[in-house]
């Protein structure tokens, strides 16, 4: 293993602040050798949780809705931002029934995994839920039209083998899911 | 299915020009109802390409180098980004010699992915490459030291299953290859 030498931060300087959505940051880098790398730009984006639901019927859900950096109508798995020091097994459990009305009884994390290992762009905390069951109407918050879609679990595996999930997030936690469940081969 | 709305972007502004790094832009939506939306940042990183290599020994190049994002040496799998209008092939090809010395004969595509959906933070186009060999000596050109690493499938298997790779592009694309390889049980 290579010596662990890390990167000194300097300068740190906040360039946007739309918190708690977005802050973009800037700083100069002072690297192990000595050289300085000016103006690196950090985007922190908040943490979130995402859940993959096995139903009782076999069913998986799935929030379909309007995705601005796509330009399109992607289905997604059920995932939210955690709110402030929220443990992030909460907030997959209020992230599930605020979207999709579920609750479940056996929860197993799958890890937890940065969108982009230079710049940030936000934690993804990814759960596999089993036993989920329907306990009320969906209720979620967010902007815009949201609406759950049941897929069974080739129809999800299908989807995810041919690259039909475009969402980075949800097609990682998706292939973490169907191993744990020893559904792909 | 829903009828098809999309979201109306006004007010585009530039906030941070780092091209061609990341590129901060802020702009209002109108989304179908009628309402607007301030202040939507929009995080403009370049789209890169990611491999997962399968040489003729049947080991697994990764390399090994420090993330600012997670402030730790991090295993991905080679990766780089695309230059201007590069075809994604052309680009994941380039970026496995550089950073690791090898060619591969036999390319699948797995697909691509937004790593943000509401702000964007780039895509990835994933590969496997079948019948990876060593042409030359790593020579990649990116800030800090990188190391290669060879895996087995079994232990790439392992440490993926346990979420060992804290990168989501990487752990995404190991999902997806191990899938295609049919060595997920």
């Amino acid at each position: 293993m290579d010596k662990v030498e890390t990167w000194q931060v300097v300068n740190r300087r906040l360039l946007v602040d739309r918190s708690p959505y977005a802050r973009i940051f800037e700083h100069d880098v002072i690297m192990p050798g000595g050289e300085t790398i000016h103006d690196w730009i950090d985007v922190e984006l908040p943490p979130f949780a995402m859940v993959f639901a096995l139903c009782e019927d076999g069913t998986i859900p799935f929030v379909r809705q309007y995705r601005q950096a796509a330009l399109a109508y992607l289905l997604e798995l059920p995932a939210g931002h955690l709110d402030d020091d929220e443990d992030p097994l909460v907030g997959a459990k209020r992230e599930l029934r605020e979207e999709t009305g579920l609750e479940a009884s056996d929860w197993t994390f799958l890890g937890r995994y940065v969108m982009d290992a230079n710049r940030g762009c936000g934690w993804a905390y990814t759960y596999l839920a089993r036993g989920a069951c329907q306990v009320a109407a969906p209720n979620h918050g967010d902007v815009g039209v949201m609406s759950v879609h049941l897929l069974t679990l080739d129809e999800t595996y299908k989807l995810w083998s041919s690259g039909g999930f475009h969402s980075g997030p949800t097609s990682l936690c998706i292939g973490l899911a169907l191993n744990v469940l020893g559904r792909i081969v």
